[in-house]
């Protein structure tokens, strides 16, 4: 058997070579792998990895590349919504066939894929990932899903056969009302969040569970809401509080929590139902 | 004639009792206007002025009461969304009769009373904005259009004939697809911003302008966006080519700045066509 064949682009923020370096380190120890990393992951246009142009034609060029067999997302930052008009559209039978991975500010793309009837689309670590101390489990966790379909790299409760999606919490807002808002009927939602006041992850989720189309979820899983900001005042609610409150509300079934997060322990969470067969 | 009776509650955060005092005294000097704060604006519940229930309770209370003239909302902060389905439903024809008036977090309650046919709703200062540098010209110009409509109080170009709207960013994005979403269409639609960094702005804004419903405004003013944090790295753009950017993209007319935002300047914009006929 050939090796895996994953190509590494950049739809957002611009990636470090030195994260490049050390990713495809810990892939040749993998074995079975074979890391390309696009030139356009380490171009630099203002707050992102080269225009938007740019980021959509490498995007293009790799998942439409039948030598592929995997495109994964080098970092997140900002600027995949910018992007993923630019390149759904242009994609070819081939593209359907590969898997992609990501999070954060890729959600906007996972969910143009997935909206797209994408079969192979997961939520992830990414290479950027390698920075975090531990991160190096959470990069060999995705390449053993990428290389392998690894159970082990699985959010533990996937395998249930309910379908599941992950997304950021604040990426999935701004998706409402556009053209990328997924249509998630039935699905188990696994939400995370970084970097926000609890007064936002509040606003954040009273939207979400307002929103009609997304009432029809099978149900939420609080995924880990790390480095929240100290709220002045005081919230008086916990993040879990906060998540169980919405769903009391809107009457979306609360699942608990999701092991995911912006953190190296971050599980990967395939969208629709595992195994995938395609 | 007897007193305009202005009716002061706070749907979304605390205010501090030095504000209402401070605020009163400059309605006396205003003279013609009798000015009520209620209790429930000095409440305390978490982050918020009392519970949502309360914060409900004390908005219909002032606004079915046939005794005012006017809703003022005292401060932003975070909460009018979650109060808001819990209102605007109990809302009685003498509250249609009332003139409304805030911005920011009040954003969510504005859009619910538009969004219910009320035809005396306006986006401008609050008593908290007494707080800021030259806050009492703001407040003044409250005063003024709520007691007298005055037209020195308005943006200049909401004379123009063409309805005008007004929001902060992202309180609109946390609007859409949900039951507040308001219908824009053929409104000239004014955006200022706060404390965010301008991906943020980006991202944002790139949402507005790829919902659907809101294309079919007439056009977008910027207005400002104040204590913009540093973007790391360096944007590349300001605010107003990134305004430019999404309004060329989308097909909406960008129709310039905006002379609101949150500081001492910010002029009322009166929601649909001046002057209100009721």
């Amino acid at each position: 058997m050939g090796k895996v064949r994953i190509g590494v682009v950049a739809p957002a923020s611009s990636m470090d070579r030195s994260i490049a370096e050390r990713v495809a380190a810990l892939a040749a120890e993998h074995g079975g792998v074979e890391l390309v990393f696009h030139p356009q992951c380490f171009e630099s246009w203002g707050h992102f990895a080269g225009t938007d142009q740019a980021r959509a034609d490498a995007f293009v060029e790799i998942a439409n590349d039948p030598g592929f067999d995997a495109v994964w997302f080098g970092r997140g930052g900002y600027g995949s919504c910018r992007m993923a008009p630019l390149a759904l559209d242009r994609l070819s039978p081939s593209a359907k066939d590969k898997s992609y991975l990501g999070y954060s500010d890729m959600g906007s793309l996972l969910a143009g894929l997935f909206g797209k009837g994408f079969e192979r689309v997961a939520h992830g670590p990414m290479p950027a990932d390698i920075n975090r101390g531990g991160g190096a489990a959470a990069v060999a966790r995705a390449l053993a899903f990428l290389a392998d379909g690894a159970e082990s790299a699985l959010e533990r409760t996937v395998r249930g056969g309910t379908p599941s999606v992950a997304f950021n919490i604040t990426i999935l807002c701004h998706l409402m009302g556009t053209a990328l808002q997924p249509d998630l009927t039935g699905h188990v939602l696994m939400l995370e969040e970084v970097s926000e006041h609890l007064y936002r992850i509040d606003r954040s989720l009273c939207q979400l569970t307002s929103v009609p189309a997304l009432r029809r979820v099978a149900g939420i899983m609080l995924g880990r809401c790390g480095d929240i900001p100290p709220n002045q005042p005081e919230f008086g609610q916990s993040e879990e509080e906060v998540a169980r409150h919405w769903c009391a509300v809107s009457g979306i079934p609360y699942l608990g929590r999701a092991d995911i997060g912006h953190d190296a322990d971050n599980k990967v969470v395939p969208f629709g139902s595992w195994p995938w067969v395609v």
